[in-house]
C-alpha cells in the first residue's frame, strides 16, 4: 500500500487534542473522517507528536497508508475540502517509502510558546493564541533559569505523571526567549528544540520559568528543581493555548521538492 | 444620567454585525446584555460605526447612558466579565459629558483591510482574519488606481444600495497599501481614513482595486468607475472578513488620561 506523509496546521481550540477519542473531536479523528469521505474508511493516521487539548500546530507531521495511489497535490486539496470548516489544513503532502514513520523517524521537534503580558482587556481576535498574564516578567531572569535546562538531563521533574516515554532522560537543544513589544503589552516567545519531548515538558518548563519571571523563584531554583527529579518540585504547568508544535525534522525532508 | 464612552474590540465572525437584531447575535446586543446583567436592562448603546456581519473592530467607539454612577475602570472590568466567552472586549471606558455622541461627534474613522495572497492551504489559526486570494496582485497598479479615489468625490459607485447616508459626497483622506511578505504568501494591508464612510465603501474600494491588481482593470478604469456615479460601475464587493474598524477620532479624545 502506498504511504503518504502529511504536514498539518491546526487551531487546537475546538479539539480534545491530536489523538482520536471515542466521542470527542480530535485532530486525528477529523483527518480520518476526511479520508473516509474519499473512500478510505479504514485509514489510520499516525502523528509525530500527540499534542494535548488546546495545543496548536503549524507543522505537525503524520503518515497514512492508503489502498490506492493518489496524486499528492490532488489528495491534499481533496482533504482540505473535506476538512472545512474545521480549523485543520494539510499544508503539504508527499508519497514516502513504506518504511517512513512520522513518529519514530523524527530527529527533531520544535515548539513555540507565546505569552502576552500587560494589563489589557481579554483578547478577542487573538483569543486562545497566548497565555495571557497581567503582570510583567523579568525576561533576563527567565533566560538565566532556562540555561539550566539545556543539554542532556533526567527531566522527571518536568514530566506529566501520565507520560508514557520509557526514559525521562532527554536532550534539550534550544530554549530561547525573545521579547516582542506591542501596543497593548509585550509578547514573550519561547523557541524550544529537542529530538523528542516528554508529556507536558514544554508547558512544565514555561510554567516554571514564569515563576522565575515574577521573582517567586530564583534562576537557581530551576537547577534545584531539575536535580530533584521529582514531579512535585515542578512549577505550575502553563495552560495549553500558548503552545504551538512548529516543526518536525527528518534525516531527509519528506516534503522537499524532487 | 451619566454618559459613558466605550472603546471596543471584537472579532466579527460570530456576529450579524454591530447593530442589534431581533433573533440574531450582534455586538451591540451582546454589550447591552452584559449591561443588563449589571442592572441596566434598558440601556441602549450607540456606536460610531455600524459594522457589517463578519467585520472586526480594534477600536469601535460607543456611548451609553446609565441611571447610576460607575467608577469607569470597574465598569469596564464588570462588562468584560459578563461579555465572556464571546469575542468582545471593552478596551477603555470613560465618563463623558452628556452631549458627547459617539457617532455624530466623530471627526475621523480609520479602517484596515487585510488580503493574504499566495497558494497555501486554507487558514486555520488565522481563519476569518483575511480575504484569501491564491493569485498574486500587482500592488503598484493598485496604488495607482487608489490615487483616483483620494479627496472629495461623489462616491455613488462605491456605495451599497442600502446606504442610508444623506449625501454620497465624502472626502477620502488616506488609502495606502503596504505589502508584508511572509513564509506562506504576502499580506496586503490597506489603511483608509475619512471623516465618515458610506455603507460598503471600503469593501467596494478593495474589491475594485483587487480587479486592478489582477490586471482585469487598468488603474484608469477606477477613475472611470468613480466618474460614472453608478453602482453598476463598481467592481465586486470584497468579503467582510478582512475588514477592521481600527480607530474613531474626536475633537477631544474621550479616553485620554486626565
Amino acid at each position: 500500500m502506498p504511504r503518504y506523509a502529511l504536514k498539518i496546521e491546526y487551531d487546537g481550540t475546538p479539539f480534545h487534542g491530536w489523538q482520536r477519542q471515542q466521542d470527542r473531536p480530535s485532530v486525528q479523528g477529523r483527518i480520518e473522517a476526511a479520508l473516509a469521505k474519499l473512500g478510505h474508511a479504514d485509514a489510520s493516521v499516525a502523528g509525530a507528536g500527540r499534542t494535548d487539548a488546546g495545543v496548536h500546530a503549524l507543522g505537525q507531521v503524520a503518515h497514512v497508508d492508503l489502498d490506492r495511489e493518489w496524486e499528492p497535490f490532488r489528495l491534499s486539496e481533496a482533504l482540505n475540502y473535506h476538512l472545512r470548516p474545521d480549523p485543520v489544513a494539510v499544508l503539504a503532502l508527499a508519497q514516502v517509502t513504506p518504511d517512513f514513520h512520522a513518529r519514530f523517524d523524527a530527529i527533531e521537534r520544535a515548539y513555540r510558546f507565546r505569552i502576552l503580558t500587560g494589563r489589557r482587556a481579554p483578547l478577542t481576535i487573538e483569543a486562545h493564541q497566548f497565555w495571557r498574564l497581567n503582570h510583567p516578567l523579568n525576561v533576563d531572569a527567565m533566560r538565566e533559569g532556562a540555561r539550566h535546562l539545556l543539554g542532556r538531563h533526567d527531566f522527571t521533574t518536568f514530566r506529566s505523571s501520565l507520560c508514557q516515554a520509557k526514559s525521562p532522560v532527554k536532550t534539550l537543544d534550544q530554549l530561547d526567549i525573545t521579547a516582542h513589544p506591542r501596543a497593548d503589552g509585550c509578547e514573550l516567545r519561547f523557541t524550544l528544540r529537542a529530538r523528542s519531548f516528554l508529556h507536558n515538558q514544554v508547558r512544565s518548563f514555561v510554567g516554571t520559568l514564569e515563576r522565575v519571571g515574577t521573582g517567586a523563584w530564583t534562576p537557581a531554583d530551576v537547577a534545584t528543581a531539575l536535580a530533584a527529579r521529582d514531579r512535585a518540585a515542578c512549577g505550575p504547568v502553563s495552560p495549553p493555548e500558548g503552545l504551538y508544535l512548529t516543526d518536525v525534522r527528518y534525516p531527509q525532508d519528506p516534503f522537499a521538492a524532487d
